[in-house]
């Protein structure tokens, strides 16, 4: 132990403070900037990177302590080696990143810091996030169109016993005319978001001005909840089997169904009110979904379907056909580069269709378990919707 | 400078690992959970810290990497040292933290990093944030009162050239009653902020359902824009004199005010239109709002007299108590412990005095340039507003 600690010794006093032979680097980093590189629209004001190259580059830069020997880069499943620059700086540019909503953070001699130059978002804990252009893509990105508003809702939640937020996109017509009345979706996130995420990350509004603009959505509200809802003293606690959902199914239909009901011009009827989610939202939407149909007539499963789905369809299987008048719309998607939830898709399209249960299946090309997924999910998925055919 | 780096390795060795002679501790940390310690609102569902026990006292804790030698909590202007407990994970105590909304950061080793148990906000860069009690203090707290919603409102500026957000209260009998038209308060943030901050961290929503369940005030609906808009080109431009707020100006009155009373049941007159802000957001107010008195009859300026205000005040204190017919309310607060603008906002009053033109100068107690001070102008100034007498 104390030979190893004087050879990093040795070599970091050789190396003039910091070593390359740590991350793989023989030099100094340098780029010329030609012009054609430009903020991400997740890159702060005061900020200048990360910077977006026309070809598709995105050039990452990181002030460290004058200490710091290793700096790297962690996006997707990798670590990215920094270089430092002639001004000290920190550098690494990436070729090819994956399109859409990225999550990475930065790794300074082993301590995890946050990118002070862009976006930090709740996405299991803080992270930092980039938006990375996706090229021939521009459904979920604001266009001159109507906006609808998104709004913070605040109510009390006897079940939780705590004051609770939601969010409710209400579309661009709804302050328009104040005798009509919308249909209702219940959109849920995964396990390591929350509330907020369907806006912030999912571009919830913008697909759905885009859609409504072009009609090819029919004008909703959204309902977006906290999926983690648990009863006072349960808080932290891990509940399983049918605890683990019961408070935020309480919830949902006690509670947030009749105060949106209450507060905004719904349709408040089964055939005007779907759910969906993602990930963990579509686990939900499964499970609390299936079980109430007196209540949603179309379910929406992204990168969801939970691995116990043919014990939570064991009525709909012994029914066969004659459940297909009970449920409007039965829709599952997930990415390619998501195996599991793929071939969960794909095994549950496989029960149905020997079931004779309709549904509808989607792949999302070359994405995985993430919001690029997801915005594409809600772009198929929204506007078959509260249709009357 | 060999030497130096030698004595600091023999030290660490010695001291299995960790260094108390940099970090002034003696031992480790250790501390008795006497089930007075509860999580703060802002402490995250999975974290247990930071704690807050009922004596005021709050605890941190922060898991470093096994080599960090040394880790500091920064709060306010001062460093706290963090001791290691048993299980190798880095505490402090504060005995007496600030009540209100705290920004803070933990330095390992000289790096900066968040506290990934915390929430994490945008206030002069993304930083870790606590909500701090205030013995006696609960009118930013949600109760159970009708709460109004806050809406996520987009528009596309042609002024900058680029799609905007803004945030707008509507008070809770906003659904209610559809044919009910409301007066405006434009409400600006400060310069480390941004759009959501009135909300996220001045709690504006709870403050105001208080109010007006309580009667106190006029249920009004609230709009937050981001203060920062510079011409297509401009971005990252350091303006100044009277292009500073040139283009915001121009933005507001020309783009933002048409757009809010097009699109919500505003009562679109001067008489029922005020401008208020904090910090920065209080010059533009001071700059903004007297420079448009056709448009605005109320403004308010919470922290933020600017230094040239004699100069701005130029023609109403030509036109002496006459001025007072054209201001409806005039009102200007600051927290005891800055004094900047504590002192500003008393030479202001001295000015105005002396020159007939009537106005309101609160100052709060024990709180500096931070969201206690300007949550409590809030509370102070809204009451005041859309009076007919």
């Amino acid at each position: 132990m104390k030979d190893r600690i004087f050879s990093i010794l040795f070599i970091t006093l050789l190396t003039g403070g910091y070593c390359f032979a740590q991350t793989g680097q023989t030099g100094f980093f340098s780029i010329t900037d030609d012009g054609q590189w430009q903020k991400a629209i997740t890159t702060h004001r005061l900020a200048q990177f990360p910077k977006i190259h026309k070809d598709g580059r995105v050039w990452f830069q990181y002030k460290a302590p004058a200490t710091a020997q290793s700096v790297k880069l962690h996006m997707g499943s990798d670590d990215y080696d920094m270089q430092k620059d002639s001004k000290g700086l920190w550098n690494v540019v990436l070729t090819n990143p994956k399109p859409g909503y990225q999550v990475y953070w930065i790794i300074v001699d082993g301590t995890e810091v946050e990118d002070p130059g862009s976006d930090i978002f709740y996405s299991n804990g803080y992270r930092t996030v980039l938006e990375v252009p996706s090229p021939g893509e521009d459904f979920y990105l604001p266009k001159q169109v109507p906006h609808g508003d998104v709004r913070e809702h605040w109510f009390y939640s006897k079940v939780t016993g705590s004051f609770r937020r939601m969010f409710v996109y209400t579309p661009p017509s709804y302050e328009k005319d104040n005798s009509t009345r919308y249909p209702v979706l219940y959109l849920q996130h995964g396990a390591g978001e929350n509330e907020v995420e369907w806006t912030h990350s999912g571009k919830v509004n913008f697909i759905l001005d885009n859609l409504i603009a072009e009609g090819k959505a029919r004008p909703m509200i959204i309902v977006m909840n906290n999926g983690f809802a648990t009863r006072p003293g349960q808080d932290g606690q891990a509940l399983t089997g049918n605890a683990r959902w019961a408070a935020f199914e309480e919830m949902l239909i006690k509670e947030v169904i009749p105060d949106i009901d209450a507060f905004y011009r719904t349709i408040p009827d089964r055939e005007n009110r779907a759910m969906a989610g993602l990930s963990m939202g579509g686990m939900q939407t499964f499970t609390v979904g299936l079980t109430n149909l007196n209540t949603f007539s179309h379910l929406g499963i992204f990168s969801g379907v939970p691995t116990n789905f043919s014990e939570l369809l064991k009525d709909a299987l012994q029914q066969g056909p004659a459940f297909n008048q009970k449920l409007k719309l039965f829709w599952t998607g997930a990415g390619t580069d998501e195996a599991a939830f793929i071939n969960r898709q794909k095994e549950l399209q496989e029960l149905l269709t020997k079931s004779g249960i309709r549904a509808q299946y989607y792949i999302s090309p070359n994405t995985g378990h993430e919001f690029q997924t997801w915005r594409r999910c809600l772009r198929e998925f929204a506007p078959l919707l509260f249709r009357q055919n």
